[in-house]
């Protein structure tokens, strides 16, 4: 599904992990369904594995299973690596949910770091793929006189992600479907949520 | 803390209870920090034995250790009973937050039912006591053309519970932070969440 008008009410999965222990092997990733970025119309949660590589297949299962799924108009998730370096494919998300996809972070990311950090996992050259596979890196300001956000996207054009971004930035300039998701997943691991996204 | 006017930004803590299945013996509780019904600020959580007598000291200790505290003016819930026949002693949780307390529900409550069903579980007496301690049931429609809700408070004049229960009404006759709530714990003990509060 191609998206192209960006509605106020603009219904919007936002993507977080939780917080997880030197012992943990698994942690809780929480998506959290909203309008506009105003508005909270239903939660929904998945596990992934610590430093694994199975992110891309949870989070799709999560969406596809979902009764929210019609609704659905674009998945934002905060940046492509959750649960340590348990990399996101994007690509391989929009193409198996059909929906758009902006993963965004609030630093302009050193790709470089990244690539060389993944040198101390198992499947090295797959992760590393993945990451590139994530494409250029995007920056826009959300709310004006604030710092930029950086974003990737997949089946959506820069031009678009960019309103989809401003539109759901209603409280920081990062989209608040991503920071209610944050809240959710520390909360619940960690007992409070901390800071933001 | 006596509460004396109701800001539209009023700092407001809803909690409301997980699914839980045969097996489990404990649920979570969930706690959404929102301002005035609009904006989510914070989750927190704690568990709760099922059918057990846990409910009033776990959401102290929740509410007591939260960084939000200072800011928090009043605690809404879903209802006196949480996983099951685990009473919460409103009064109790009032007396030791400091904070007012209103637990609301969409039907009228029959209290003969719930004091009936009580008779089947350990420590009938003390929980008939605790849900007799809840104190007198009122009305208020909170959303003209909608059907009324239920309530009980302690801590807080049923006048000033009204006022607080129809600034945060904002988008269903419950308060937005007990359906944000709701849709928290169902969303994480059940992988998706449930319908409305």
């Amino acid at each position: 599904m191609k998206l192209r008008e960006v509605k106020p009410e603009i219904r919007v999965l936002g993507v977080d992990d939780g917080h997880y222990g030197p012992e943990d092997e698994r942690t809780l990733v929480v998506g959290v369904v909203m309008r506009g970025g105003k508005w909270v119309d239903g939660v929904m949660c998945t596990e992934v594995t610590v430093d694994g590589l199975d992110a891309t297949d949870r989070l799709v299962e999560m969406v596809n299973r979902s009764k929210h799924k019609p609704q659905l108009r674009v998945i934002l998730t905060d940046g492509v690596t959750f649960a340590g370096f348990n990399v996101l494919d994007i690509q391989r998300l929009h193409e198996e949910t059909g929906l758009p996809v902006i993963a965004v972070i609030k630093r302009e990311p050193d790709l470089a770091s990244i690539i060389s950090a993944l040198k101390n996992l198992d499947r090295t050259e797959e992760r590393r793929r993945m990451v590139l596979r994530a494409g250029p890196v995007y920056r826009t300001v959300t709310r004006r006189g604030e710092p930029p956000v950086y974003y990737q996207c997949a089946g959506i054009e820069p031009r678009v992600a960019e309103l989809v971004l401003k539109r759901t930035a209603t409280r920081h300039r990062l989209p608040e479907p991503i920071r209610v998701a944050h809240f959710v997943a520390t909360g619940v691991t960690r007992g409070e949520s901390s800071g933001g996204a």
